[in-house]
């Protein structure tokens, strides 16, 4: 087995929900996602092997892309949409 | 691989979720969900190819147009739901 | 390929998410919902076959009602639930 | 084929998603998602074809119960819950 | 046919999604989960097969896990997050 | 059959859903994930088989990975985000 390091498995990166812009925000909900899903399954040999099967698999890909934009709401919601930019 | 340009790659095109309209909110969230699948998946050979499974999977297609209903939640009410057009 | 009319690929029909009645916003809905996939998939041959596929699976007829759902959930917080009706 | 009558084909049964109780409230979610049902596939013989292909296969009564709980979500908010009961 | 008694068919046990601590939330959750299934399918033979089957399938257990996900957070809001407990 | 002990079968473990930081909200949401499988399933021998087979497929992370995200949705409320850190 070999462990990712514990960086990869904090689940906040950063400590917090605020960010400074939509992309920002974004880029936090993808990086909660994979964290997540590092925290359930830490093997990063494991990790590398079902990339090469979900990242070639449409269904994979829309079922991934669902939960950033779960992640998304949460973080949208938190910085008041960044309507005041 | 057939990267795809950096334009793709872009997690909210525009940098933000503010709208004029509930039309051009909508075609944000689609763009939305699209270049984040790009970041999970930068091949555009990859890509071409798995669109020519999910386009004509009906359930695929369900899946893909729940997630936009997903983002289309956020953007909207990011826009107050265009309540004062 | 049999493309669909220009009339089935606007986004939110209407251009508004706001309705008289919770009825018409549910069918709003189910037309946002539609509309939808045929941006995706705007070739009418192919629909009509996955409509063929779909309609007789229970399975595919909740995942399509699940999409309805999230996109009332939306239309019904645009409109305050119609709670002043 | 057998169609259903118009009463099980309208969206919103009552017209109001207003409810005097939450049970009366989940009785509204499970018949707007079974009538949702109805618009997408309105044959009751296709209907209760799949009735019994979902109805004794454990995943779709999952998925099933999860359109309940979206809509529920849009009725108890429209009722605030029916906190002031 | 072994249908289940009239208690295990109430939508929402106790009437109310007000509860006095987030546990007790939590229960309600998971029995309106399991009292939605009952009045899909109202056959205890039926849910005891399935529940041979969904048991011990992981991702039925995830999918399970899910709706009592979406039930909580109707519950949670209705009590405004227990925040002043 | 190996029953999980009862601490493991606490829904919503601490009592509340208020928490310090963000991350330790996650890692609740995390773990209240985790319990109403232990109330779904409470035999640690078929969880432990269950983890084997889910752990590494991706399509089961992923699902599992979203109930963590609407775990979070309604602890991140409750929080308001944890906006006043």
């Amino acid at each position: 087995m070999n462990k990712l390091p514990n960086a990869e498995l904090v689940m906040i990166p950063g400590g917090t929900l605020i960010t400074k812009t939509p992309e920002e925000g974004r880029q936090l909900a993808m990086l909660i996602a994979r964290h997540t899903i590092h925290n359930i399954q830490n093997d990063l040999d494991e990790l590398k092997q079902g990339r090469s099967v979900y990242s070639v698999n449409p269904d994979s890909l829309t079922a991934a892309s669902q939960v950033v934009a779960l992640e998304y709401q949460t973080i949208a919601a938190a910085n008041n949409y960044w309507r005041d930019q």
